[in-house]
């Protein structure tokens, strides 16, 4: 039984690795930018850029490859045997079997896949946000939205493992396009796709003049700008930023219907811009939810360990099932 | 330890109660209209006819009351105490102590409550459509739309015991107004409810013009009008039947997205349309759930006991809890 652990964390701009040792502190860190070109050998470049940066922190930590446990977090649908069955925000390893391909990579490592947002909640209920509550979900909202739902104090699964998937619930029948091919998902407003998207009509509206001035011309106002000004009290930006809590609100609100989740944790790229998200978010939901009057208190926290809870969680996995 | 059980079904339109063996069989029915006038002690209504029920079948049967188990099925966020939070379809006993009032009622009866969508899933999971799966939602389309959520073979109920309340979860944002206070959810466009309303609007635009000059005018056309037509392929009915089908995919494949559940048990009111609705509905959830081609199929059947799942459901609680 190792005492540490490698997580690594594919996410849609960079892959993150962690060493960590049981209790969850962190040994090492590495990451590399993550390879969106489409290989003839799908998923071929992710598994190179995993097995790197796992040789790279095992020969950091001198430790060797088949000693360590390895747990990968990837977006999208992660099937138990390590085929990343659908992935819409990683075309590049959509459908790729990850878990041989890693294999090949590392000989006589022993690779354990799960879906990233999985992951994330993992490790936010063993050490973080959400120790000790047995119902909530873990939303990451990076350039989709990804979910790992706790009830009853279990990761959620479903039948094929799929379960969690909540940006792609649709709140906007026959709404914007999404990746995924269907219409309306909750990841097109929500998540950072959903600010680029809001932030851009926006502009184009005239409702963010200051920033429109700034950069010259409408399209080329970017999310970052809005959370940024927001972040100086720009009325222009607050509005905007209150717009994706709104959003972010709606869904959160219809999880609590059909789950009865009485926690969110919130982590993933866009929760730099939590501290003015949330509020709102925290505000809407009581507009939002069934019988709000009727519920205890539904609360919206902001993950422990913000961009690293993939990969630590990763690295939970790979202790728990190498066991 | 009784050998029966009575099961009670508090609907929109009637309240129906069951006596059941411990096998399912059912030993006696008897019904009343559902009260709706708002009493000054709110529920007291609910809770006569409840009780008038109850005595019925116990004389009937040459059984006393206090020896009878009864489980009591009703609509709306039901807490463990058996206090019905809130019922957005039942507002006269919206808010009301419905076990308290039973056991004023009934005297030395053991009375348990649970929302009547829960009853119907445990019902079907127990001896109906869905015996041995484990991961299923039980979709009860009435007046509105009621869950019943199993993950991993087990009722999912969440922080207060209000899971599954999938009616309420938003598919148009800003959409139409429902009863529960919010917009656009499910339950305005998949149900009973959102059968009517889309009847009424396909007779005002002008797609219904064979039921419209059958009625005398548009705002005469019922939704039965246009089950019964559909039925007979009247092609301008079979269209707004489709609808509902679509509405109706398009919830179940958010809840697939969420909980990876493979299997829809439908029941309620309007499943006597679901020879037309349910193929409708298989067809357009390919389309609609993230990721389609990459998942086993997602079987939507209809429920075995119909109108009766909800209150054999709530003999089963019966049962259960009394033990």
């Amino acid at each position: 039984m190792s005492d540490v652990a490698i997580g690594v964390d594919v996410g849609g701009t960079k892959t993150l690795a962690l060493m960590i040792a049981r209790d969850g502190r962190m040994l090492g860190e590495v990451h590399a930018a993550t390879p969106h070109a489409i290989a003839e050998s799908i998923g071929a470049p992710t598994a190179e850029v995993v097995a790197g940066l796992v040789k790279e922190l095992c020969d950091a930590q001198g430790r060797s490859v088949s000693e360590v446990p390895i747990g990968v977090g990837l977006p999208g649908m992660m099937r138990r045997d390590g085929r990343l069955v659908y992935a819409p925000n990683l075309q590049s390893a959509s459908g790729a079997e990850l878990g041989p391909l890693l294999g090949a990579s590392l000989a006589n490592a022993n690779v354990f896949c799960e879906n990233d947002a999985n992951c994330a909640a993992l490790a936010e209920h063993e050490w973080g946000a959400s120790r000790g509550i047995d119902d909530f979900v873990m939303v990451t909202l990076g350039t989709g939205i990804g979910g790992g739902v706790f009830a009853d104090g279990q990761l959620l699964r479903g039948r094929s493992g799929f379960a969690g998937e909540i940006g792609h619930m649709v709140v906007v029948a026959r709404g914007a396009p999404c990746l995924c091919g269907n219409h309306g998902c909750w990841e097109r407003y929500a998540s950072g796709g959903g600010l680029h998207r809001l932030t851009r009509e926006a502009a184009l509206e005239g409702r963010l003049p200051t920033l429109v001035a700034q950069r010259g011309n409408a399209a080329a106002v970017r999310g970052e700008d809005v959370t940024a000004a927001a972040a100086q009290n720009l009325d222009e930006a607050v509005v905007v930023v209150r717009e994706i809590g709104w959003w972010l609100a709606l869904g959160l609100a219809n999880l609590a219907a059909i789950l009865d989740c009485g926690h969110f944790v919130i982590g993933g790229g866009l929760s730099s811009a939590s501290n003015l998200v949330l509020p709102a978010a925290r505000q809407y939901v009581a507009d939002l939810v069934e019988g709000h009057a009727a519920r205890p208190e539904i609360a919206i926290t902001s993950s422990m360990f913000g961009p690293r809870s993939g990969a630590m969680g990763a690295g939970l996995v790979a202790f728990e099932r190498s066991q």
